[in-house]
């Protein structure tokens, strides 16, 4: 659906007058908000901190946000970016928004070429057989419809693909890496296709990206250098990625039969869902926060990111509740396709680009439903200190820790056009569990850390979209 | 295969004067036992405990049972009860101890009605529709060929089903009960069919049985009231049972499609597999060790029961290999179908029922390759009391710990017979995590646990193969 908001965006006024502003002045306004915000330990110093914590009170008693995610994960189930699933996903997202009290909620359009899940199944045919459950990597290129068979040549890392590149042609490469952190350890998912393909493999496995496995698959996206001939790319789980590794080692070379029907559609129209708390005295400056609506389809993507569209929703749900609306608008997005790459998130920049100067600050809650740690923020550094005194009274409940660092996959394009970028920071230590794999349910989702999350995104967002100078006037502005 | 025995057991002489002998005489016995055993700490104090420390700490620097076990998991694979892989198992294992220096190997004859797994598929039709990964249970029925769809009641005990008994009727009821405990837990994979059957269910789905899941399925053995109408049953991942569950309790009854193609086949005949080190002094009486081959087939069967079978082997090899060949002789007995219930215990103990008599002790491991805590021990008291002194050194290794208790499945008909049990007991806290599932595979094995296992096994079952009394004299007979 695409609905017309309720009310239309104003001209910006406020904003428009910074660009003459002397950058002086501004660190005084800086610095005198930092003074403002202080917090004295133990009570609340300013009325921010008051309005804070009075939030945090209201939502660690709240059970909106868990019978809300309980609705997203069992009820409408998992949305894999553009699949009907989404659709319904959005339908559901807006009607609920509704009904919750935002005053206007549309949609907007967001165009994508979409990757979609075929049959998928392989059996290591010999010398010992078994049936071999994997999981296509998103974006993956299909087999031949018969299926492709070939020796497996396991490899723990880069170097060894490197060091045995002769003996790739022709075989499916299987990565096997130890687990070093999702940052390092997902770059075999990403990358390790095209890079078995320019050694003349005919597909790609990887041990699924996870530090603990009980014979999980976990997805996720892959991409295809376009000078590289495109090859299936699927996880398996680590158990079958160890065994079939400590078979080659033992020269007892395994064949795999693989067949793969993933299938792809352009020019598929999905949509961004988008819920406003009206500003009381400042509509038209902006306070943007969310998450990413879309989910791997498998699991009903309960930690990603159902929790961070239902933590926004329902932080933005319970300020309007207590009648606490600020000063300035707040605009939840629940992006699309986040996990293909972040469409929704460009969308909603180029959509609202003579309006992002209006944007105040935008934040994204994608790590999950785990205890909040406090937030990452991509900024200036005046701001980001800022941010830290204002978030300080959050040390209450764990969450009152600001680093500067990354903010979120989906307000990227918006914070690279200037808008301060925060993202809720989590004691997620398990997540790569459950991440991208079936285990993503609601079942894992612990009803205070949620709670805590949506009271440490409701009251920091609540001081950013209250405080009578606009966050963006912290930092000097760069004529 | 069935190999004769190398060596064709003598006739008892010395078990047979053993029912003339004064209990008082025994009791002296068992109390000069206790003394000569008693260890002084941090030192050897006897013999017996020399031997003990020179096996464990060679044991503790061997890594045969690991490369031994990888075999089996990994080359071999999994081993379901009568089927060919059990078969290739039976083979593997009868030529490995032929290799590996024990002194006789062969086979003995088992016979099983089988049950093999066929096509299982399961999804939910509506009003949430999703595929239902299922895992049928061990003897379950079938579906008709196309299956069968019905709506859902979930209970989450008996107490439910009873209360909502006549909701049943015609229905899938599916069990989703907290964890408390395996042996409490297990009851609803084992009787939850014919008590769903009593009140007019067409099939019966249960939540895995385990503490910890990341969308795993675990199957076991199920078993039907005689007087109840027979209905398929199958587990489902503690996820999708969860969100069944809730969906029932938001009312919106779900409708589950399934597919199961088991089968069965009577009059099979497959084996156990016996080792022996011929005993020095005593070969004509019998120390047994041994854990139960056959596994489910999903995983490798790592932990249940390939530890057992490769701790126990390896035990009997490593003293011979270490020339402590002791007085008395120890068969190994790599037991078939303990997963169904104990065909292979069941088919030694009467095919050796004439010489239990001469049968020292039986040990099992069954218990996963954990770090060991001690044994459980089914004997007469006094008999548990002189193990627990026995087994005193391994403390050492955190193995020392003498309880009475359950020895073990494939063992328990030769203990009905007397013989005095051991059950090797391990700190397996994260057993169920991977029990009867597709994660009980090597990569969970921890080769330094592993070695101690085989320390501790290897150790006492030296030490009562060695003992000068014997075990069955440390007890007063019942003539």
């Amino acid at each position: 659906m695409d609905q017309h908001p309720r009310h239309q965006p104003r001209q910006a006024h406020r904003f428009e007058r910074r660009g003459a502003a002397v950058p002086a002045l501004l660190c005084a306004a800086a610095l005198a908000g930092l003074l403002v915000a202080a917090p004295v330990s133990g009570a609340p110093a300013t009325p921010l901190a008051a309005g804070m914590q009075r939030i945090v009170e209201a939502a660690l008693g709240d059970t909106y946000a868990y019978e809300r995610l309980g609705e997203l994960c069992d009820v409408v189930g998992p949305r894999l970016a553009g699949s009907p699933a989404m659709a319904r996903a959005v339908a559901w997202a807006a009607a609920t928004m509704e009904r919750d009290g935002f005053d206007a909620v549309w949609t907007e359009p967001v165009a994508l070429s979409c990757w979609m899940r075929g049959e998928e199944r392989a059996e290591v045919t010999g010398p010992a057989a078994w049936s071999l459950p994997l999981i296509g990597l998103g974006n993956s290129v299909s087999t031949p419809p018969e299926g492709l068979e070939a020796e497996v040549l396991a490899v723990r890392d880069w170097d060894e693909l490197e060091a045995r590149g002769d003996e790739a042609a022709g075989r499916i490469v299987l990565f096997d890496p130890p687990w070093e952190g999702y940052g390092k350890t997902v770059q075999y998912r990403t990358r390790g296709a095209s890079a078995a393909a320019g050694h003349g493999a005919v597909a790609c496995l990887i041990r699924s990206v996870t530090d603990y496995s009980l014979g999980t698959l976990h997805t996720g996206m892959m991409s295809y250098d376009d000078s590289l001939p495109r090859i299936p790319a699927a996880a398996i789980t680590v158990e079958d990625a160890g065994r079939l590794h400590r078979l080659c080692q033992r020269g007892l070379t395994p064949r795999v039969h693989l067949v793969m029907r993933e299938h792809r559609q352009d020019d598929v129209t999905s949509h961004n869902v988008i819920g406003e708390i009206r500003g009381r005295e400042n509509p038209d400056e902006i306070v943007l926060l969310g998450g990413h609506l879309d989910s791997w389809d498998v699991g009903t993507g309960a930690h990603d990111d159902g929790a961070g569209c239902i933590i926004t929703m329902a932080a933005a749900q319970l300020l309007a509740h207590l009648d606490l609306r600020p000063r300035r608008t707040l605009r939840v997005v629940l992006y699309e396709s986040e996990e293909f790459g972040g469409f929704g998130g460009r969308a909603y920049a180029e959509a609202h680009a003579g309006e992002l100067v209006r944007h105040v600050a935008a934040l994204e809650s994608d790590s999950g439903a785990f205890p909040p740690n406090g937030f990452s923020v991509r900024a200036d550094s005046l701001v980001t200190a800022y941010l830290r005194e204002l978030a300080a009274p959050l040390a209450e409940i764990g969450a009152g820790e600001v680093e500067s660092g990354w903010a979120g996959v989906d307000i990227g394009p918006s914070v690279e056009q200037g808008v301060p970028g925060l993202g809720l920071r989590t004691r997620n230590d398990g997540y790569f569990h459950y991440h991208h794999s079936p285990a993503d349910t609601f079942d894992k989702i612990d009803p205070e850390a949620l709670a805590r999350d949506v009271a440490a995104v409701a009251a920091l967002i609540w001081a950013v979209a209250e405080d009578p100078v606009s966050l963006r006037d912290r930092a000097p502005v760069h004529p």
